[in-house]
């Protein structure tokens, strides 16, 4: 299931142009303890042989696993500059760990496919609009699995600073922070910490709400709206907070209304989008699913100015990550995804007695070279016994090889899921239903 | 180049009805500790918070990184026992992680491509001769990466100690230690080694020496040498050493003559095969590839009937694995087989400029629909830049979308590695070469 999942990710990433990478597990501390707020997830490693003597060494000289692929990406673009086409596009699909404690429907070990656009000193805004349509293709495409239509939401940073700027507020970070947890605990109660943790009056707690609830048919309409509550609470246009919401607006009503455009309903502006990480500068996306708004975001990111950068050169980029696990999860449990720890087979060939192995193997081997996944037999048990092994398996087909005593005889199949059973040469059949033709590629995946 | 050879087995694996699992790469240490010999090159982790307070928690209820995938899979039996069908045929490509000292040439993170057979209680041997040739095809497979020929050198284990006992030797763990340093250090060393360390007498370590060079060309001659050798060193054909030797032969033979028949010189009996892990209890398999001795064995492992067990339940299996990472290392420095990190993409549309960018798209929409992974250029740059971009990225075809202007003119798509260029229309152009029709897979993978 996960791999299958997987596949298709990657094929709808590659077919956009996106380079693959992987990246080691394992990153100094130095680089992993750069990024702020997630860093106390980090899990240090200490060799087997270094146990009572692993605080000799400061954690930054340590080796830890990587919690994310922004992290290691940020290093690796770093590392291969010179050797990279700018702008450069990759995907990375690989596992990463936090160390915190367990908590129900949260992993210490999850799977990320992220996809980043990185710019060797500048980035055009085009890719704003390009990479979360990417994600919306990659999600459009797991709706054969049974994941529900999804729906990016779009804020930008600026637009947010400015405002809460020229309503007189410093916090912005502290803003931001309340103004993300609107979904969980209500409006009443950000209200309250916004006065409370970030030093705004009532009126200006006030007119930040007013802006997260603020919602646009498209880039004009966002426009205009966003000028009426700038005026209602007297932000003027030719002040500095205003110039850099502006921008910020400038931007979102490009990616609403180009995505409208190509994609009609995939990306709609929500001003209530914060993100906590703090080294988001522009764009911000999160993306939800129909009908399951407590799974909260399945797939965030934004543009980054200043993630990576080496001497005076700086890497600006956009990226998004889908949390895979979760969302996975999600679709096995919820969505009424098929999970199936069963062969690949479509069909197994028994065998009548050991002596004749060989002919049970020699037609496995004619199946498997024309790409037909086959299985054999373990023993010579009786027929009822290999038929219920196929049976548990999901294997669709058992195949009867002809009884070598009469040489009339010829083989015949048997869809035990049908009852039919017809005569076949392992030179010519096809296994007759789709579900049976496709190698089931299905993965049992542990949930850590 | 990693991602491609990935594919490629799995293709193998699952063709021969092996099931796909992935287990968490963190295991308790009690399982980790378990296996012995490896058990000093595991990473132990810890949570950033609680560094300092590592060592309040004994190493066996700390967590690790697992450092093969034989002792998760192990757990995963005993853990699933009840809902597998046995015998359980899985294949398992995974990341795993050794806690060494990095040495030239050795990872502490790289990829292993096991697959097993368990059965519940007893296994046929059958399986001793399939698993080998399921990884003789998966490794014939990857020869379209210039892989050379590989050949599975197959000993058995209760040959070896049947025949170690009959000399009247007792330290058979030793003596197998120092016979798998033969190719190392040569027969002197070897033989000083075995009558140093092992206790054996200059005959016995002869004796033993004269085992590990025996040939043979099939089961029957194989047969007839070990019995002359036998009767020259004085083991009575009806001794328990000799019984026990002539059960590891006799499956020995077994699995040479089934091997030459189904594929000639694919396993041969190598008598000085030995392993170094102490599970094997039955047949043991190195795999090596022509004129690449110095690489070692690249494809290893055995019967082992004692891994798992629960309770009086035992798990007896099969398996082998390939050490993927040095693999393909070996593949991309010596066997010429080619690594790019470039794009996926088989054709880079042109933006004549900003404005006309959403015409770009709609033609890289349309070869997507069709399959035909595509990029657009990221500037409306100079059209000798845009070129440049395809060609550093590897993109064979750069596409010009129609002068807007001009309602008589039409796309053109130009091969930037042959110079012809040529009007095409996005619903129904297809790339007429075959690198080019192939979406490019390749990961640009890190040594660790």
């Amino acid at each position: 299931m996960e791999q299958r999942v997987i596949d298709t990710l990657r094929k709808v990433f590659e077919l956009n142009g996106f380079i693959g990478i992987e990246t080691r597990a394992v990153e100094p501390g130095s680089s992993l303890l750069k990024k702020g707020e997630t860093s106390k997830e980090i899990y240090l490693l200490s060799r087997l042989q270094e146990v009572g003597q692993e605080n000799d060494t400061p954690v930054e000289d340590r080796l830890g696993l990587h919690f994310d692929l922004t992290v290691p990406l940020s290093r690796y673009v770093v590392e291969h500059a010179n050797d990279l086409a700018f702008p450069f596009k990759r995907w990375q699909i690989q596992k990463v760990w936090r160390g915190e404690r367990p908590q129900e429907g949260r992993f210490r070990e999850f799977v990320q496919a992220d996809i980043d656009v990185i710019g060797n000193g500048e980035l055009p805004d085009h890719y704003e609009v390009e990479l979360p349509l990417v994600m919306v293709s990659a999600l459009e495409a797991l709706r054969e699995f049974g994941l529900p239509k999804a729906t990016v939401h779009a804020n930008n940073r600026k637009l947010s600073e400015g405002f809460y700027r020229g309503l007189g507020l410093n916090d912005i970070e502290g803003v931001l922070r309340e103004i993300d947890k609107l979904d969980k605990i209500g409006a009443d109660e950000v209200a309250k910490l916004l006065v409370g943790e970030c030093g705004a009056s009532e009126a200006q707690a006030a007119a930040c709400l007013e802006l997260a609830n603020l919602t646009a048919a498209n880039g004009a309409e966002l426009a205009e709206r966003f000028d009426a509550l700038c005026a209602a609470h007297g932000i003027a246009t030719d002040s500095d907070a205003y110039v850099l919401a502006r921008q910020g607006l400038d931007t979102l009503a490009m990616i609403v209304d180009e995505a409208a455009r190509i994609r009609p309903g995939s990306v709609i502006a929500d001003l209530k989008i914060a993100r906590g990480l703090d080294y988001y500068t522009g764009s911000v996306y999160e993306t939800f699913l129909d009908g399951a708004a407590s799974l909260g975001s399945i797939c965030s990111g934004g543009r980054y100015d200043n993630l990576a950068s080496q001497g005076n050169r700086k890497y600006p980029g956009v990226g998004l990550s889908i949390g895979l696990s979760r969302l996975v999860s999600y679709m096995l449990h919820t969505a009424g995804a098929k999970a199936s720890r069963i062969s690949p087979a479509a069909v197994l060939v028994a065998v009548w007695n050991e002596e004749d192995r060989a002919a049970s193997n020699e037609i496995a081997g004619r199946l498997r070279a024309r790409g037909i996944a086959t299985d054999v037999a373990p023993t010579a048990a009786k027929l009822g016994k290999q038929i219920k092994y196929a049976d548990k398996l999901g294997i669709p087909y058992v195949w009867f090889p002809a009884d070598r005593s009469d040489p009339e005889a010829v083989d015949e199949v048997k869809n035990i899921v049908t009852g039919d059973q017809e005569p076949a040469d392992a030179k010519s059949w096809e296994p007759d239903t789709l579900v049976a033709r496709q190698t089931v590629e299905i993965q049992g995946v542990e949930a850590a």
